[in-house]
């Protein structure tokens, strides 16, 4: 990557605005830094050279990136970058993917940039560039880029064009790969299920994943069964039944009730006892046990979360008697070994979403200007591990 | 099926001993009753009526045979029946297969038959059947017929035929397709090894299953780190590794070297650390975590026994990020679905064993003639579950 670290007092010579770079989408206007004198490009990044707490080691490092774009490169500007939970493990350093430090910002340390995920206009291209252009939207082919920038260097291969990005926000684009892709994945590539006749049960139902595969199931004919944590007052617990009822949840039980000798006779009324082939976990710990021996003969759970961080028990009459299957499923290394199925899995959800059939999960939108304190950032980044299960983070860019 | 209960009375009149039923195979020879003045072959089989401790509800039945055979029925007679440890649990009720309680038998309470496993010979044939006849040796298609047992009636499709018994004994038989075919199966059905290149990984390497593994592997080219049991002194368990050496086994370690951090490297260092694709599990419970650790990325851990009696402790990180995948193997379900592919299985195996390059594992024969004494079978059968390790219990039909 070619970039450069220009002093502060030029920087401070760029405050012109480009009208040409301030799309209008949706609600949100755009208004950006062009260039100072010698035509750089503005930029800020939140960096980390170390691991540790988000907000301990995160920095917010400016610097510019130079007019002259090499051949095979292409400069974006960011519009919404989501903070997911595993932003936040990558960079305490519990997360086995990590981005190498680079000097490349010309940071101090050698850094990486925080983020995996997040919507992108293309600002300029480099001679060589024949896949993308000016004004496209782009998304992230890989992990582990850092997207939580204003601006960045790519090459080609690291992004997926968005195809038709007509009646989308930056916000639904943003947040499409990592969520939808890993529900949509669940759903589709470990068992084979029925339209109008099998279900799957699913913890964790009013996460961004869960409330994605409610949805995804509801268009497909999939049956599902919701636990979601008892609520502190029945009318909480109501009201988030009632949410994800009215999203496409066939049923909804607390956790309390799948404990129940109750739950376990309902949930074999309903799928009779045959036909619930598919549970999607993000809980682990002794509790989903109970999840698991609902499964039906032959059935397989998916793991995609620990949010116990307890391990996984698994009687082993389930594995041997049952034959039920377990794995794990990871978006990052399916969205590696398979960039063009994730283009088109992209694709059919943005689809959906554009039809209105796939609603976003409620996010909290945190607005990066050019003038937001270091702080501000931090400390938003800092409350997204409560925001995973009350909403979720996302960075907006605006005034950048 | 159609036995008639006959008076002690007449059976004790029918001891003469038929010399065309009395083949001999090996060193054990046979000697049968053939008949009572009506033609009744006489006929004692293992039963119980109620689930229990096998030395509390099992009791030794005598019934006879009538010698009109329907047009759809063999007789059979008995030669050699193992005695598994799923037998016992079986018997306990503790085993999710049970055979349903009948009064075909004459008993005074309705009654199964113990045991699953076995060799016969036809002793004589109805007249619409095709695929056996008389004197051919035939083991049990499914699980739950019940074998311990002197002589049985059964259908035609309760039996695979053994299309060449020429140099096997009825030992190596009866006892064939259960382990031996546990351990096919498993190095075969759920992840493709590469021979010369991939290394599977089992613990209870010293049981039937796991010298069958050993034995496998080593005829198809894949090695095999084998986990046994620290012994009481260094020389037991230096004599226990020799053994499994000789049998082909490539490494073996104890259970203790395997915990320890030398164990580990040595293990990625013999396996490149990524080419251990498989593991096979018999013990389960929080040690086994050990063992699934060591597998390389994307590997298939098989459980199919619980010798801890403790649920399989998996770690999450293991589902997602190493993406290993858990499954149960059931010889029994197996069985049941595939009886074509257990035909094949056995005759490959049987003709392993008859080339000299599958071993029987170390087994206690127990003589049951017809004088055998109820306490004596019953005392044999109760002594199992200890020789599912020391060594495996088989019952050897002689004067019968």
């Amino acid at each position: 990557m070619t970039t450069m670290l220009i002093p502060r007092a030029v920087r401070a010579q760029a405050p012109a605005l480009s009208k040409e770079l301030a799309p209008n989408y949706g609600s949100t206007v755009c208004r950006r830094w062009k260039s100072g004198p010698y035509g750089y490009t503005q930029a800020k990044a939140l960096v980390y050279s170390k691991y540790g707490d988000p907000s301990n080691v995160l920095s917010l490092h400016t610097h510019s990136i130079s007019p002259s774009l090499p051949s095979n490169q292409l400069l974006l500007r960011t519009l919404a970058t989501p903070i997911n939970p595993a932003d936040i493990n990558q960079i305490q350093g519990v997360y086995p993917s990590r981005p190498p430090f680079t000097t490349l910002l010309g940071t101090p340390e050698p850094s990486a940039v925080g983020g995996n995920e997040g919507c992108f206009q293309v600002q300029s291209v480099g001679s060589a560039i024949k896949s993308v252009q000016k004004g496209d939207w782009v998304i992230m082919k890989n992990t582990g880029f850092g997207t939580w920038r204003t601006h960045a260097l790519a090459k080609e291969n690291n992004v997926l064009k968005i195809e038709d990005k007509e009646g989308l926000s930056p916000l639904q684009v943003g947040t499409v790969s990592v969520n939808p892709c890993t529900a949509y994945r669940m759903l589709k590539d470990f068992t084979t299920l029925e339209p109008s006749q099998d279900w799957f049960i699913q913890n964790g139902a009013n996460s961004g994943v869960g409330r994605a595969a409610i949805q995804l199931g509801r268009e497909w004919g999939y049956s599902s069964i919701n636990i979601i944590r008892d609520r502190k007052t029945a009318e909480d617990t109501e009201a988030m039944k009632k949410e994800l009822l009215d999203l496409g949840a066939t049923k909804v039980l607390t956790e309390s009730e799948l404990q129940s000798r109750e739950g376990a006779a309902h949930i074999i009324d309903w799928t009779g006892g045959k036909n619930l082939k598919l549970g999607l976990n993000c809980v682990g710990g002794p509790q989903t046990q109970a999840l698991t021996k609902t499964l039906s003969q032959g059935a397989h759970l998916v793991t995609y979360g620990a949010m116990s961080k307890q391990p996984l028990s698994v009687p082993t009459g389930l594995l041997i008697f049952k034959d039920i299957k377990f794995s794990g499923y990871w978006v990052s290394r399916w969205s590696d070994a398979h960039p063009e199925e994730k283009k088109k899995t992209v694709e059919e959800i943005l689809t959906l979403t554009r039809e209105g059939k796939f609603k976003d999960v409620p996010f909290q939108e945190m607005r990066w200007d050019w003038g937001t304190e270091e702080s501000v950032l931090k400390g938003g980044i800092a409350g997204t591990l409560e925001g995973f299960r009350s909403g979720k983070g996302v960075l907006v860019y605006g005034d950048t």
